[in-house]
């Protein structure tokens, strides 16, 4: 494999995204050699740390990540490793973060390639990316910017910071990680849909009834209540993850597998999103905050959380698109903190066969993301026992034997950023489209709360509050998963 | 249940067949009500067995069958077995068989119905059928008649047996048993392919590449080598049972479930089969003959086979239809003895998708109904080690876990005759088509025979003979089993 040289400037290096996830990422790229002796991080955050504190924190993270580490490779690794304490709004941090940058390029002749990682919270992206600018952090090689979520709070702020951002990285170079892009079942839907012609003569709207979305947690919002009733279960995982799934089950064949082709597909796609109006948002979807457990208060009463938050943590809607493979179909979605159980899912329910066989239920195909990766379909067959023909749904379902090889999400965005792939990144047009469609729910939620509307509550375990039940078109569709 | 009251005249009821499935079988329907009371057997063969012997025989074969039987319950049911030492050239014999069928139809109060089942060398077949009619065996009630295979050798010999038995019985009360048709996965090839969306929207000749139908024994002909070196593969396994599977997985979609509506599908598809010419027989059939394993020499010289035999004992062909949904798709078959390992199982392979993925292979939906009743889906997905998008074939398999709990065949079959549902027999109409499809075969053969051809030969284990992978039309085709 061939070697990237590159400079990493990673905002947030104290964090804990950094800690779990990004240390334990670039320690199975270096492995893998992807990034081995012309590579640098440079760590920064508020806290003083020395580089050796930082390298030790890196070690740490590592062996943390993995039972079983080379104790040799990993201080080797972690060698790489430089902090710079820092301020985000002190212009003399980015002139010191500059020079130790030039200074680290030169030492392990990383060609002036720069990597800008901003893992810290959100409201400080743009500050970052003016001083990036004003500063000229930017190197003389490649410079990237990956940035994590929340991308803008709501379309008007998305577009500001796109605007400060764009200033020094053109949409291309622009990386914004939506980490469900990187799971293994999320990676799997376009291969499933296009590789094989069992799937692709079904992905129509002659043969589907209806796709649902699931993404469901088992625990409420624990220390983040301050983060979580700023946001929403409708902006915190809606506009981002449900949304980038409905795209790949929904856009059209590719002409090729280059990331161009297939944002152009996912952007023609959303060209033909279907926003909502108020009476359909009030029909067709259905928001709820949870209620006490056995170990938490009810959500307006969590820590952090104001006693009269109107903030949804359960959320089930509607989307549609006008024109693609599904066009005119439902897609339903539902997405919530302490449900049932923690699992994403997405079921296509087929449409019934003509009656021939009067016990035949709908074909149900279902990619199952987490907790395994895994693939079933629910198809009609005999039932075994006895001699007269019934029949039974039969559930055929592949699951991975081999998740333990399944590597995390960031080491896949990780290693695509490094070889500038920017396929499984959301690229601003997308962005934007989920904006206008979240903000339309948002205002009608607005407008009802203003008018005294109260909001629904579901206990901990239920799948949301029974009114989830009756968002369907059709009364002969259901939720697959209960 | 309702009781079916009947006398049942069986001939041949010292054979194997009746010991290993007959008595256990009937002994099953006996334990579900179906025959309780008001039922007798008649077992008649050459053999000068008494009744008592005779119903030991019974009992000893359902304690065989059926690891666990009650004592008092088995006897019972033995009870209701009687003999009559019977040779089928002597007039006597028959009017002592009616005689004591009146009497058992007395005492069991069976209301004059009478099931005669031929399970015996079928060179009898005919003559037995004329004695009924003759010596006026036939009841007051219902008359059914429930014959095994083979019927006729060939075309001609097919409709001069069924001349003889149509004196007696109609073509609706008469059984030809075909015992494939009583396993689980044939069964379920109707409710697979008619009750699930996704798989009739692709079972056409748009989406289908080719079907592929393996009956496939592992033993050579042990002592049986006198009956099959008259017969052959062709004949032994292909005009009756891989045909009835072709038939399943060719007709299209009867109006309804009856017997009647099915047949009549069957019919309709049965008038489109494509006769080969000799040109095509000699390209796309393959015929083979055994050669020594480890313990038997090869097929000449097995006990009773001619040691200039051209009898097949494995033959792979091409069958065709004109109409129905997969008109003009090559339905290839293989079956043999001898073979890699015992299996039946059925290949639909699917037309490979547009090039997207390069790697990606045809997916293949597999029937499987020996030596576990499974289907099983292979189609591509995403590989899951390594970041990099790759594809592997991911096989989706349901086998059941009820296995324990499948009926025999033979139950089923018998407890059809018993309720009068023809489903799962064979039709007269359908078989003719068979014979006339099989005799162009052998036609052909006997031209290569006479003009020198000589036989190809396959080692025990193999899959048939190496140029049964030549049979196939395009160079993209080949065994998916091997």
């Amino acid at each position: 494999m061939k070697e990237v040289s590159t400079i990493v400037i990673l905002f947030g290096g104290s964090g804990d995204l950094a800690h779990r996830k990004l240390y334990p990422a670039l320690y199975s790229l270096y492995q893998q050699g992807l990034i081995k002796n012309h590579f640098a991080v440079i760590g920064t955050a508020r806290r003083p740390w020395s580089h050796e504190y930082f390298q030790n924190q890196v070690v740490k993270a590592v062996k943390e990540a993995n039972g079983n580490v080379e104790e040799k490779e990993v201080k080797e690794f972690a060698s790489h490793f430089y902090y710079q304490s820092h301020d985000v709004i002190d212009v003399e941090h980015y002139i010191a973060l500059k020079e130790l940058a030039s200074e680290l390029d030169k030492k392990y002749q990383a060609q002036g390639n720069r990597i800008f990682y901003m893992a810290m919270a959100p409201h400080f992206f743009e500050t970052i990316a003016s001083h990036i600018k004003d500063q000229q952090l930017l190197g003389s090689g490649f410079n990237r910017l990956v940035i994590e979520k929340p991308f803008g709070h709501d379309l008007a702020t998305a577009e500001k910071l796109n605007q400060a951002i764009s200033a020094s990285f053109p949409e291309d170079t622009v990386y914004r990680i939506d980490h469900y892009l990187g799971k293994e079942m999320v990676q799997n839907i376009m291969p499933f849909r296009f590789s094989n012609s069992l799937i692709e003569k079904i992905w129509n709207k002659n043969s589907i009834n209806n796709i649902q979305v699931t993404l469901a947690e088992s625990l409420g919002v624990g220390t983040r209540g301050g983060y979580y009733d700023g946001a929403g279960a409708l902006r915190d995982m809606v506009q981002n993850h449900i949304f980038q799934i409905i795209t790949l089950l929904a856009m059209g064949r590719p002409s090729d597998l280059t990331s161009e082709a297939i944002h152009q597909k996912k952007q023609e796609l959303l060209a033909s999103l279907v926003i909502p109006t108020p009476a359909e948002i009030k029909k067709s979807f259905v928001r709820g905050q949870y209620l006490a457990g056995s170990n938490h208060p009810d959500y307006r009463h969590e820590d952090q959380v104001d006693e009269n938050s109107m903030t949804e943590t359960f959320v089930a809607g509607k989307v549609q698109f006008a024109a693609g493979p599904v066009a005119q179909i439902p897609i339903y979605f539902r997405t919530g903190k302490d449900m049932k159980e923690k699992l994403s899912r997405i079921d296509i329910v087929l449409n019934k066969e003509q009656p021939l066989y009067g016990e035949a239920k709908e074909d149900v195909i279902s990619i199952i993301i987490d907790p395994v990766a895994a693939i079933s379909m629910m198809i009609n067959g005999k039932k075994i026992t006895g001699s007269a023909l019934r029949l039974e749904n039969i559930n055929y379902e592949f699951s991975s034997k081999e998740m333990d090889e399944v590597p995390d999400g960031y080491v896949r965005l990780l290693r695509d950023v490094f070889l500038a792939d920017r396929t499984n990144f959301t690229h601003w047009q997308e962005l934007k489209q989920y904006w206008r469609f979240v903000d339309a729910v948002e205002e009608t939620w607005q407008t009802e709360n203003e008018s005294g509307v109260e909001m629904d509550f579901y206990h901990p375990g239920e799948m949301g509050p029974k009114k989830a039940d009756d968002i369907f078109e059709s009364s002969d569709q259901h939720w697959i998963f209960n």
